[in-house]
């Protein structure tokens, strides 16, 4: 069993509300030393396979179709054995 | 300026229903080698400062606050320069 660890994230040139929102909560919190805040998705997959490399382009195959939206999103995929 | 990188996710005993939603359309993408999976978030904040050890005391103040509901979440945070 392979562990897959997906980081999905806005392209920088994408605005990002949500980030903006937790910004400004944080600041009323006190803390305006947060100049950005940006959120993105930490998916964690276990997948059955040993060849780590194999699982690797599965689970990038699986980021383009269905966890990460390529057209505003960007993805990186680290697998563990 | 130092870059924060926090990770929630749900705590390990807590049901994930977006990881079950996420699963069952990889299952119908023919991915059937997909065991489990679970969503959390990934956050990425520019914290005004010098001192990285502060400013990582800081930014865990701030998930305990604010960016983890750490009733069911969990978090780690790692500060770049």
């Amino acid at each position: 069993m392979a562990i897959a660890h997906v980081i999905v994230e806005l392209k920088p040139q994408v605005l990002d509300p949500q980030g903006e929102a937790v910004k400004n909560s944080l600041h009323s919190l006190g803390y305006e030393e947060v100049k950005k805040v940006r959120v993105g998705k930490y998916i964690t997959l276990e997948v059955e396979g040993n060849d780590l490399k194999e699982v690797e382009e599965k689970v990038k195959e699986m980021a383009d179709k269905l966890l990460a939206n390529v057209v505003v999103e960007k993805f990186t995929v680290r697998v563990e054995g």
